[in-house]
């Protein structure tokens, strides 16, 4: 394409004619504001790349802690506090090993895999056993007197026809949280499950498992797309083939994380809250930059382009910098317990933890009347490229305060064909991550906390 | 994110039910049919990664032409032709050098520059000259008596705050375009021109440029955005700082060309044309896999996906795969110019010239009557992520059908936020494609097609 487009935006009219102009112009400003001096790229950089990976209970979690309220400070939080919580202390030990075993004796390249998070380890020896390939807990119940000492391979492939592609994660997931106990009941020494992701490499991507304590915990790791590929012609064609793998990962006991917390005090209501976040934590096998860097550093810049555009709430503006979502969810829960004690009034709180991508909507979790609301300022967002609010849903970390005190809740949605090339895996790192779309997903994110803000729910 | 997400998707209803349900699964079909089976992706690592550049009159060029012919045969046309065109031959020469001349002699890196398309060179010397510094044409007047013997630099920054992309190309190109002559016109000796782009990287970006024949052609390159700030600076610092630059490009004869067809014949009005396309030409300095690898691919799956569905079409699909489009828009002119002196009844035509990125709707060149019968259609295209119509404008290579014929055309219009980190510069590779987002580009076109074919416009 190299012509320009002539063509202006049309702009639809719905809220009173004055109230949305003014509205207008606040966003334009913040968005503004957003698109020319932005620190969230910037911020995106040092979490990412001086800091990296930051699953809870490491060192890096404490960095990243340390580093959060910097930025809070710097992007001009009128006051920055911290809320401990107990998190889960989950290692992973020596890097994976698997590789195929056969009698034939040929040079074939060992498997990328990586443990499941809170997984346990296989022992330092490793297992050596056949493997058995399903695609479906039905087909693993067909073939439940197969299983006692092999490794179970659960091979389902990633739904490529769902547009949004958080159904075929939704559709998939099953096997990396329920896989290991349903396999482990009929006595599989370990499983192995085909990674959640349609991407074109071979990345591993890992993620959270679920032990059921009725049954022996067992190892368990995921594979990536061409190793799952490779493995399943392998069993098949060759009856000798058994895989060996050896995974040193465990859980050790409870220690002390921290939710990151600035607040920017509301004009009007200084006691009522408006919540925004992303979660701290992220696997430490990467770099976390989507998931969710992204989230952290749109919020953090939401709050500097509030201050920088001299829009002052209403309502205190939090941002949260959760701990622990990935494996536990304690900062969540911790944040909407506390709240819950205290009494607090929560107006509203938002997520952002599907990437950084462009925004195209928010999911919400809210009443009819709540979500017609925000419909009626769909206008307003047009012009930045958001226009789907009918899905249900909220953000993992602020769906306890749902939950706990009825607040509303929502979660950014941005364009989701790509987050599944990175979620949970090596290559989700700070080069992933385009500027201009992580900013556009703040200036939505700030739009709907304005209005929020302004109008309530 | 780390929860499925469990609402299905509200599907409004606005066509006749029975009509809309039909055409809901047709579309279905034809979207499972490419996000599991496509071509487009395989397709364009042929193109960039064997094939590479394909400027009007390189070997190149001959080469994507024989491999477009082979390509539509295997997505099935019941015939391919070429249609041959005269085209432009224009030459790069030697590797641009550009480099800050100063009496501080202090080491400073090479600048980073490339020749503007169909602009001359500097002579094999090279130019060597103070830079006069302007951020807009009014100041170049301003400044018109100091120009002489001078390269002016045309440093206008690419505005970030549109959302749309194209607008801030809009706005900017008319320095590569002009600047070059209007420069000329007060005695510059060359010109250097700030990329259109606001990519984080130093890649420079070419293009076209556009000779006013009543002033001397003078040499103009585009310089990547860090080294145009590092001029700039230096410059400002330096009064002793010149710039050397060496190009040595040109323009050969005209040369030929052609425009490579493949047909599905249509199965009711054989001889009612509805197109689709992209152009096969890139820039000399890249893999041309988003401008425009991307747009002749999708055109290539949407045939093959017709056929793999079952879906014969009404009319006569044309899947044209344009000649020359960057620097002269031969192929599309030969196009529309055969069309009407043969008397051929033309539909509709659709490129995509926009990037392989994730589709969000249509640019239309249309009267008010058929823009209101594609926009009756939005529910059938929401599902899919389409959901904007309402932007004026046409593919640069369906616009003359548009202007000869009165066909109406459309253009693609995917997300635009990374388009201008690669457009026309060393970075538009493969790599930067997203297989997913490429084939629902191609999904939200086929949708199109189907439709306009099926009900006319």
């Amino acid at each position: 394409m190299k012509k320009p487009i002539l063509a202006l935006l049309a702009c639809c009219a719905m809220l009173p004619a004055l109230a949305q102009r003014e509205d207008s112009l606040a966003i334009r400003r913040l968005s503004d504001e957003i698109m020319t001096h932005s620190q969230a790229y910037a911020n995106l950089r040092v979490l990412t790349k001086t800091i990296g990976g930051r699953l809870a209970g490491s060192p890096q979690m404490v960095k990243a802690e340390r580093w959060g309220e910097a930025a809070l400070r710097a992007a001009g939080a009128d006051r920055v506090f911290t809320q401990e919580c107990k998190v889960p202390h989950w290692v992973r030990g020596d890097k994976e090993q698997a590789r195929i075993v056969s009698n034939r004796r040929d040079f074939v390249p060992p498997l990328k895999v990586l443990a499941l998070g809170n997984s346990v380890g296989t022992g330092a020896a490793g297992v050596t056993a056949p493997v058995l390939e399903v695609r479906s807990f039905e087909e693993l119940e067909q073939l439940k007197d197969q299983v006692k000492g092999k490794i179970v391979f659960y091979n389902y492939p990633f739904n490529p026809t769902f547009i949004k592609t958080f159904y075929s994660y939704g559709d998939a997931v099953r096997f990396r949280a329920q896989g290991p106990s349903r396999a482990s009941k009929y006595g599989a020494l370990a499983v192995i499950v085909r990674s959640m992701s349609h991407s074109t490499d071979n990345e591993p991507h890992t993620g959270s498992t679920r032990y059921n304590d009725s049954f022996p915990k067992i190892a368990a790791v995921a594979i990536g797309l061409q190793d799952a590929d490779r493995l399943s012609r392998r069993i098949a064609d060759d009856p000798s083939a058994k895989v060996f793998l050896r995974t040193t990962c465990r859980m050790l006991p409870d220690t002390i994380g921290h939710n990151i917390i600035g607040e920017l005090k509301g004009s009007e209501f200084p006691d009522e809250y408006v919540t925004v976040g992303g979660h701290l934590d992220s696997w430490d096998v990467c770099e976390g930059a989507h998931d969710d860097g992204a989230g952290c550093v749109q919020s953090i810049e939401l709050l500097r382009a509030f201050r920088a555009a001299g829009i002052r709430p209403k309502r205190t503006l939090r941002v949260v910098l959760f701990a622990n979502e990935e494996n536990g969810v304690r900062g969540g829960n911790k944040y909407a317990d506390e709240a819950k004690e205290k009494g607090e009034k929560h107006l509203f709180a938002l997520e952002s933890d599907a990437g950084g991508f462009t925004p195209r909507g928010f999911i919400m979790e809210m009443t009819d009347a709540q979500r017609a609301k925000v419909k009626s300022w769909a206008p307003l967002f047009f012009p930045y490229g958001l226009y789907d609010f009918d899905e249900a849903g909220g953000g993992v970390d602020v769906t306890p305060l749902n939950r706990r005190l009825g607040t509303p809740v929502a979660e950014l949605s941005p364009d989701s064909q790509r987050y599944f090339d990175y979620h949970h895996a090596a290559s989700d790192t700070f080069e992933a991550v385009n500027k201009r779309e992580l900013e556009l997903g703040a200036v939505g994110m700030a739009a709907l906390i304005y209005l929020v803000d302004k109008y309530g729910l």
